[in-house]
């Protein structure tokens, strides 16, 4: 007997995710489990440029004790809102972007049907994630206030360490991952033989670097294979990527998390 | 008809924590939830100095692409394993501190019982690893393979944001957190009224930034009075947390996550 599909809803709550206008950011590892999934969610700050940033802003508030609907204050965007998924009906207001996607991903068939594909699947998010953060650390590495002009110095260092040391140890790893688990995944899955959020998560972390450090990625395609040969490219022909990549919801990399500093590449 | 008590299984695996030896690290937001809990596990660096170390290092292998379990690899400790929780009674791996953590919370009793209150435990565990994060990037903000002594100048400006930006904003959310909470959580929890997972990691943030900044704490403390006058010391003598302290488990501060170095301190 086959193993059973992964439940998922057949109607959705309306998912608002709260997050700033015009960047991929943060944002966008929760965008792509809705997107991969065919589930509609909205997006207010990009949606309505008059209406919608205030609402991120409101849930900001460096005053707030917690909204009136029970939840508690939020730290920084994304923060994900769902009506009536909160105590008593009310409206469930959640921050931090790993605890978002763990949320949703099983709602929408994105999380592996067994439960320790699912623990995995949360450690490789989470380590994918930290990569994600490394990233943005390497154009901001003393004070995420400051501009980059006014940390030049401090991130030619990081970027030197995170090009030469970083890269090869995360790439080295999912690599192997995605080998451990070729016979299942075809090299194109990280845990087991279909979609889920670790792949969505890994995958927007390589695509925010082929971005921010194109000399860098391509010099060191060759000793990645399944990574880029396989992975990366498939990927993107997914259901659901393939036309959300094509669309004008894909937003364009610029002076978010991921940023194109050409004196921090590769020479 | 009061809510019922969160489920907690009465007979336990063994749990195994993989953690460098000596120093309390990531490790410590581990064992703080298996000792409020009054759980028992083992952790082969500290307990055996000859042959505990090897295993921690042996699941790390930089050429690993799973174990015999059918666990994929290890990035980084500290991992759990859980012997019989694997896939067919195998032993189950799992690495990322909030992953262990969020795994073994709501089976020793640490996690909330109603579902929302732990959707929020966990944005609140996530965002104080966060800080934890950030605490460590103050004494190695270029390389984590580096030295301290090679990164001392960038290291003294990260330092001075995380005491003058950053302490602010994270003790400022929690404190706000702990208004919020105050009439069900007496200013002693963050969720709710009863200890979790949010609280012990919580609490190890604000007790490692204790060692390493210790002026900056002394001078910060009237602004965060439910955080400095109630949580930090209450936690201190809940059940299971007191004789812990006590102990020889609990281990001390030094070259690890969090670190004193007078001149990063507030002068």
């Amino acid at each position: 007997m086959a193993a059973p599909e992964p439940k998922r809803q057949r109607t959705h709550p309306n998912y608002e995710l709260l997050y700033h206008p015009t960047i991929p950011g943060r944002g966008e590892y929760v965008r792509l489990v809705f997107e991969a999934a065919g589930v509609p969610y909205s997006d207010p700050a990009n949606e309505d440029q008059n209406n919608g940033y205030p609402k991120v802003q409101a849930i900001c508030d460096a005053n707030s004790t917690g909204d009136e609907e029970g939840n508690p204050p939020a730290f920084a965007p994304p923060a994900l809102r769902v009506p009536g998924a909160g105590k008593d009906g009310k409206s469930l207001l959640i921050c931090q972007t790993p605890n978002i996607v763990e949320y949703i991903a099983p709602k929408v068939g994105l999380a592996p049907a067994d439960e320790v594909d699912r623990l995995h699947a949360n450690q490789l998010m989470l380590t994918a994630l930290d990569m994600s953060n490394e990233a943005h650390d390497t154009h901001h590495p003393v004070a995420v206030m400051l501009y980059y002009e006014d940390q030049k110095e401090e991130s030619s260092r990081k970027a030197k360490d995170f090009r030469e040391s970083r890269i090869p140890k995360f790439f080295s790893y999912f690599e192997r991952v995605l080998k451990g688990n070729k016979q299942l995944g075809k090299g194109k899955y990280l845990i087991g033989d279909k979609l889920s959020y670790a792949d969505t998560t890994w995958w927007q972390v390589v695509d925010g670097l082929h971005f921010a450090f194109p000399k860098e990625m391509e010099a060191r395609k060759k000793e990645f294979p399944l990574l880029f040969a396989t992975f990366y490219p498939s990927f993107k022909e997914e259901k659901g990527i393939k036309e959300y990549l094509a669309s004008e919801r894909r937003l364009k990399y610029s002076m978010g998390l991921y940023r194109h500093y050409p004196e921090l590449d590769r020479q």
